[in-house]
């Protein structure tokens, strides 16, 4: 088993070293040939195992909580939380591999005596894909990160995983990575099923995606980032699939009715959806788009005092601060837009200060550049003339991670037109609500057309999840003693089924 | 609608015109126009569409079938029954659409009082990705060309359709979706819902699937063909999935007792299966694996009896005769290619021969070119010196649509890596049968890993084809007026759904 052998205690300033090629190539091999086994291990044994690295990942205790807040800057109770989601996750995937419909079993018993041909005996499943490469990632060091919703659905699926840590918190990833260990220990997981590697520069995650042996990647981050290792791994002999969640601007659609008896209330949930977390949230409202109108005014007033009354924050690190500071500047600069509300006093060093800008319809329309991601506390409100306007804005947007409207009833109605359009461009459309809080549930699609992941066919949160890192196969004519448990004429696992076209159990 | 004017009579010389660019620009843009409206018609109207649609190609009558045997030199009882097929799956979606619960509804309503954070009410399910090309493929004029698989379940998925003909089957393209078009008109569908046209060069394909508004792609043909346009698809702007199912040689695994014991009904199912449809399906057995022992000896001079008792047949038409010719050639000048069996007399024009060489598995685990698909009744048989080399063998092979074992009960158990390895290699394990024949249901998973597909995740054939053209939308609090009926709380069309944890209708 690969496992980074230098453990850096207590000192962030000394990062574990990069993984070389040949460290990369042994992880991965080792990754494939324990996938020869677990993809065998009965999902009772592989749920067994998510709980207990739970267990484990608990029993860090306040080494990881502290962990965590020397590397990201993270308040405690934020990280506290996040852990529970973490290892919510972990018991969720435990859970709904254990229950087993979600291999989408179809059979289709044989007819031997049908003319012209007979009609063979056929079963379907879904079989997982093989080693899965997960990226840490920087905003959520527990949740989406070494035991994160990526590795928790790969290792449910039965697929092997090799991670590697985000550099800005490899202290607290190696933790993780060793309570995983501990826990494919103790419950007699393959040698090598779980694998973990450092790596500062791009090379570590190039050579993870290029790797032959390697079937699927998960990765949240940045455009550039996703968008650099999803042609990276097109441009293989045998391409393979990556699950890039990268950038979205979560338009928020304020109608008029609504902002008129409203505009409070609205104003109120809206500069905490924008200032939570620093703005470092992937459904962070980046636009906000409403019809001109006296409703409006009230509103920009409202948030304008809600904003004002925060101060800047630290952000997770000081890449990420720099790169919001920069992005914040080019979107100010820009012909056309104007500060609405900014938080008070100036930012310290590593720090995000919250503000809303406003711009034109027209000019939004005509530069590009202000449909792109602020990643932070950043708010661009566009001001539209009239409801064509509107049409106008929201027909030029990306495809986003979420849309929302807030809307009275009748309004939804009257702009039913503007809610298909939405849900055209979206994973998730919420109503009267904020973008921001992503439920983990079955109903949950986190993942939406591009650019704001590589793939809107998948979600990244939620048990459906585990659908990423899966493939059909179909056995024809096979008997029993081949046959997945899954698969096998008297159901053993009692799973539903589409049994020649009926659902049963 | 863009609907190619000049209409082809009887002249199979005259090859209607390539689509202009300002063609198909106008072709996709109406297909996108078309589809702000066909997403919002009813399972219920898309299911008559389809049927009316079956029923036009019926009414079509001899007109079609006299048209597709001029066209690909296909025999009359072969065309009939792809037209049965292609129309049985016409109406098998029609009827999938209608029961529904494919939309994979989850519903998980709300907790308002949960703490620390209210629990929203989520509903998510599939809808349509857009505007879809569709290849008309050259070995299935119906099947799986303008009206086939590909066009029948994302017309079912709610997806408009652009289909470009296949240039060697161009009239009966044009027929087909004459009668789609009416089919169209008579329910009552958007106009552009179907678009058709022609293109003999690759120019009109790459404009196809270049265009912005297009949403996804389904083709079936060469290797470099379908990675061409996977290449150029994942270089868009906004990269898109294309379903292409490119070369498989579907490898057949004779396990030793069985052998001995059945060397003449294995000679026999392995001899139709090799030469059926003059081996112009994709499914055909390019490449049998055996251990060397009497009864090996036995099965190749029965099938050397079968195969010699073969005539060379015509081909879909002199393309594929000079490929098959080509690659046969290529393969026979390997060092170290035996010719085991060949039909009788030599190829007239646009005809294809049987031929089966042999290898030793040394030679062809060193030689990758020995590996690659012989489009036509060809197969190689690769002689193992043990049990040893045929796992080195099978570790060796590509991604597959396929991959078969025949054996007695005993030597599959011992067999049990080489199933293993199969099933990670192919989408479809055929035990003790023949790889030819694909049934349309919902267990036929019709896909597998690179290169026989672009994506093995999904089928080509089967209900579970409709899921290639479809993403998920979650709807957070979305209030019932808004709501898809298929999320509505009441379940107004009485699908299958997951409703906080458990399936309910």
């Amino acid at each position: 088993m690969f496992v980074y052998l230098v453990r850096v205690e207590q000192n962030p300033v000394k990062m574990p070293k990069d993984a070389s090629l040949n460290e990369i190539d042994a992880a991965v091999r080792e990754s494939y040939t324990a996938f020869q086994s677990y993809k065998n291990v009965s999902a009772t044994k592989r749920a067994t195992f998510l709980r207990v690295a739970a267990q484990e990942i608990e029993a860090l205790g306040q080494e990881l909580i502290k962990t965590v807040m020397e590397e990201t800057a993270l308040p405690e109770a934020r990280v506290a939380g996040e852990r529970g989601r973490t290892t919510g996750q972990l018991r969720m995937f435990a859970d709904y591999i254990e229950e087993g419909s979600w291999v989408e079993a179809r059979i289709d018993t044989a007819k031997p005596d049908r003319a012209p041909v007979p009609k063979p005996d056929l079963r379907k499943m879904l079989v997982p894909l093989g080693p899965v490469v997960v990226f840490g990632a920087a905003n959520f060091p527990l949740a989406y990160s070494t035991a994160g919703g990526d590795t928790a659905s790969a290792l449910a699926a039965g697929c092997t995983v090799i991670v590697k840590a985000h550099p800005a918190h490899a202290r607290t990833s190696q933790l993780v990575a060793d309570a995983i260990h501990r826990a494919a220990q103790q419950t007699g997981m393959p040698k090598g099923v779980f694998q973990h590697v450092h790596g500062a520069g791009f090379e570590v995650g190039q050579a993870l995606v290029k790797h032959p042996l390697t079937k699927a990647v998960g990765f949240t981050g940045s455009f550039a980032g996703g968008k650099a290792l999803f042609d990276l791994a097109n441009q293989r002999n045998e391409p393979i699939p990556v699950f890039a969640e990268m950038s979205s601007t979560n338009p928020v659609i304020l109608l008029p009715e609504s902002l008129k008896k409203n505009y409070a209330d609205t104003a109120t949930i809206l500069a905490v959806s924008i200032v939570m977390g620093v703005g470092q949230f992937c459904t962070n409202p980046g636009l906000v788009i409403a019809i001109e109108h006296e409703g409006l005014s009230d509103f920009v007033k409202a948030l304008a005092e809600k904003i004002a009354a925060q101060h800047p924050e630290t952000m997770l690190h000081e890449g990420i601060a720099k790169n919001y500071s920069d992005k914040l500047q080019q979107a100010l600069k820009q012909k056309g837009v104007t500060i609405e509300a900014e938080a008070a006093g100036e930012p310290a060093r590593q720090q995000g200060k919250a503000l809303v800008g406003s711009v034109a319809a027209s000019t939004f329309i005509n530069n590009p550049l202000l449909a792109e991601e602020v990643f932070g506390p950043f708010s661009l409100l566009i001001r539209c003339a009239d409801r064509h306007e509107l049409y106008a804005v929201i027909s030029t947007l990306h495809g986003q991670l979420t849309s929302t409207i807030i809307g009275e009833k009748q309004e939804l109605a009257e702009y039913q037109d503007c809610f298909r359009t939405l849900t055209e461009k979206a994973g998730r459309v919420i109503i009267n609500g904020v973008p921001t809080g992503v439920e983990v549930c079955a109903a949950m699609q986190h993942g939406g057309p591009f650019p704001s992941t590589t793939d809107s066919r998948f979600t990244a949160v939620g048990t459906d999840a585990i659908k990423r890192f899966v493939r059909p196969v179909s056995f024809q004519n096979c008997p029993e003693q081949l046959l997945p448990d899954e698969l096998k004429e008297n159901n053993p696992l009692n799973i539903w089924r589409l049994y020649n076209g009926g659902w049963q159990k």
